[in-house]
């Protein structure tokens, strides 16, 4: 029953040519519906009234059917915001600093509405500072959840995920104007940014930040997840937070281990890519450690290490991560730290913290870069130097030589066939490597071993 | 403690300035490493050197703080792919149809590891196509799992995705190269869709449609997501599958109701920007539901109804979601039909089916077109007379006058306070409304009841 001749049928769908045939379209606006339109053949009458959009729609029509290729840019902006004195009640920031000003008016002034906000927030953050959380809502006449939990790896779950968005339900948030709060470390951002980005399939989301690590490193990024079935962040997604808030004080009520922690991340930003940064932690490492990035104390103080480690590692961050947000380019320098970490965090869990883990590795990674003759031995030494300054382990007596081949097989396997091994070219400058030879390695370990451990199981280390 | 002025301070960092200053960078790639450069300030000895990021970070220094504005496009791309018998092992498209050409090549000739795919299939599929489904792996050779799951409105939960995340665990896919394949209607894709896209934050998966409705709607688009404390699809997300394949003799085993069922989005679509399609369906409509979709028998019988009438609806669909991905905007014609019917389809469920509802609501927004003088009378009654023709519902007993406004509001508040609602503007060309009166809502809804109402409990629809 063919369809008779009423001047509907479009081109493509008309009749399939013999050879597979190719029309790349673009899509234009015009009033309020989208239409496919040739490359290049839009009316030139039309050219002001139309909106363009960056997608595209390739169609291939051939004998076996047609088929249509379609691309879709989706824009993400997020902010990332230094403050002080972010419970203070008159530091508008944790109510407004995800908007633009314009926003901010639109929403400040037309409010009919009492403003809302769902807040999770780690039950250890919650002893510290609760009180003042619920100051900062109520003196602001904000309609307000606070919800306690506790956020540590061993619930880091779709249980608790699942038990956020009950709440989030009950409470009834609007998905475009009240955005969910996370108060906490890394764990809380990684699960509330999960909670968030499901709910409604994807409702905005805040985070701030109370540990050094996850103020230099989760806060910047676009990676939530969970752990599933004893593996870490198995489940998760890629949705940025509308903003982070950063406010260094909270750091001052974290142990001093913890401040390692961070500092551990904060070396792999100054080994990949910034010697001023490298340099800083090496005079200034220490003094860190002693006043726990507490040094800034108003306007006359500027330019202190506390203040300029935590913007260099976040610049650093920042550069890696925004032209990468979902990691479809494997080829990635702040992966350093990270290819025998994982197997030996998993391993030991929970002696060491995840910056101890990196730090383990990238100690090895030097000898690596050593070994191929990428640094000199003086440079070597100057980063294993600077580890043990930040009060860092540059070993571990569960890195034996079987554990580090089984996580590169690991890494290889991730990594589409191909080790992708960042390695420092020099003090703060770095390459990936896709050719280091098991020698190479095994004269890396053996001389890390020698060098590097300290109390030696046996057997642990043999070759 | 003031760090000294060693070199390594970056300009931003430096110190605050009185006024804020705001600096945008982009990014550029030298070897392995990411840089911010100021706009226009890239060395032209480099250009030819640098990979340049559609990403850009803005940074504004001030007394308060430093604050970073990341914008990060991510682009998806994805095929949907007609094919004919997908089944038969001879046919590549289940197993290769997600690849190009190039990859295909490298991926089949590199193989030393056996192809190995994760499949998910509705369990009423698996009953009529099962046996095919395994055919085809075990011919190809293909180390597989199925799992046949019970896929319904009732089931829709976040613990059917756990389910089938921990056999996928169990399975252990790669996560690059192994795409999870959903074969069934909308709530299997949708459910698979959601799995995948957790799974180590994102893992491809490829759908094949198996009821009409699911043909022309959930295998076009990036939606994914279950139902959560009675909602209808509250968690999810939008990231795409890798593939669809469409094979139409799936649609053969629906029942005649399915087959309307799908007609009523396919109509959507028509009435909104497609008058051919229009046409199609109101002169072929009783053909297509005879047939089941199956008209097409082979190359000298193209340009039939069925080919056709799926060929434009996933077109103007694709027109309309790949612009618009991620819903950013909220203008969106194929909300047509869906103001209503989410407060309907609750409100009676299980005795209409979506697109029943999707009609309903469309009925009674044919009406507000016309009474606000947008289509004529004649096209109207064309619009209702086509909808009975595809034997679907024009009126349902629920359709208070109550109902109608209280889903109203709901849509005025996920809206951002605007109405947004798509009205034909003649047959085959839609706009959206803002500034409908309550007048011209009550006038069409009394002409609808009198025209439409078919059985009348007592006091339903009394204004």
């Amino acid at each position: 029953m063919p369809v008779s001749e009423e001047g509907f049928l479009p081109t493509a769908a008309a009749a399939a040519p013999e050879e597979p045939q190719q029309t790349d379209f673009q899509l234009v606006r015009v009033k309020s519906t989208w239409c496919r339109v040739k490359k290049g053949e839009t009316p030139s009458n039309l050219k002001d009234k139309i909106i363009l959009s960056e997608a595209k729609i390739g169609e291939c029509v051939s004998e076996g059917g047609i088929s249509w290729t379609i691309e879709a840019p989706i824009y993400f902006c997020y902010k990332v915001v230094e403050t002080h004195n972010i419970l203070d009640p008159s530091n508008p920031t944790l109510l407004w600093g995800h908007t633009t000003d314009t926003q901010q008016l639109e929403l400040n002034t037309g409010g009919k509405r009492r403003l809302r906000r769902f807040i999770v927030i780690d039950e250890v953050v919650d002893e510290l500072y609760g009180s003042k959380v619920r100051s900062y809502f109520e003196e602001n006449n904000v309609q307000h959840k606070i919800l306690a939990l506790p956020t540590t790896e061993e619930t880091k779950s779709m249980d608790l995920v699942l038990n956020i968005l009950q709440e989030v339900q009950k409470f009834s948030i609007d998905r475009r104007t009240e955005p969910i709060i996370a108060i906490g470390g890394g764990v809380c951002l990684d699960i509330v940014g999960l909670a968030a980005s499901l709910y409604r399939r994807r409702t905005p989301y805040i985070r701030v930040p109370t540990t050094l690590l996850s103020y230099v490193d989760a806060s910047v990024g676009a990676k939530n997840g969970v752990n599933f079935l004893q593996c870490k962040n198995k489940l998760g997604g890629y949705t940025p937070p509308v903003a982070s808030f950063l406010d260094r004080s909270f750091i001052q009520s974290i142990p001093r281990r913890h401040i390692s922690n961070g500092l551990g991340e904060i070396l792999k930003m100054a080994l990949m890519k910034h010697k001023g940064l490298f340099d800083l932690l090496k005079s200034h490492g220490k003094y860190l450690l002693d006043t726990k990035f507490q040094s800034y104390s108003g306007s006359a103080n500027r330019g202190d290490a506390a203040l300029q480690t935590t913007r260099i590692a976040i610049e650093t961050m920042l550069e890696e991560l925004a032209p990468n947000l979902w990691e479809d380019d494997l080829d990635r320098l702040v992966d350093f730290g990270h290819l025998i970490s994982p197997e030996l965090e998993m391993r030991v869990l929970p002696s060491l913290m995840h910056g101890e883990a990196v730090t383990i590795d990238m100690a090895f990674m030097t000898y690596v870069a050593h070994a191929r003759g990428l640094i000199t031995a003086d440079e070597k030494e100057q980063i294993i130097q600077c580890m043990r300054g930040l009060e860092l382990p540059v070993w571990h007596d569960a890195c034996s030589w079987t554990l580090i081949q089984a996580a590169l097989r690991e890494r290889l396997r991730h990594g589409g066939g191909m080790p992708r091994m960042p390695l420092p070219t020099g003090l703060g400058v770095a390459e990936i490597f896709n050719d280091i030879s098991e020698e190479t390695l095994r004269g890396a370990y053996k001389l890390w071993v020698k060098d590097c451990r300290t109390v030696l199981e046996e057997g642990t280390a043999a070759l």
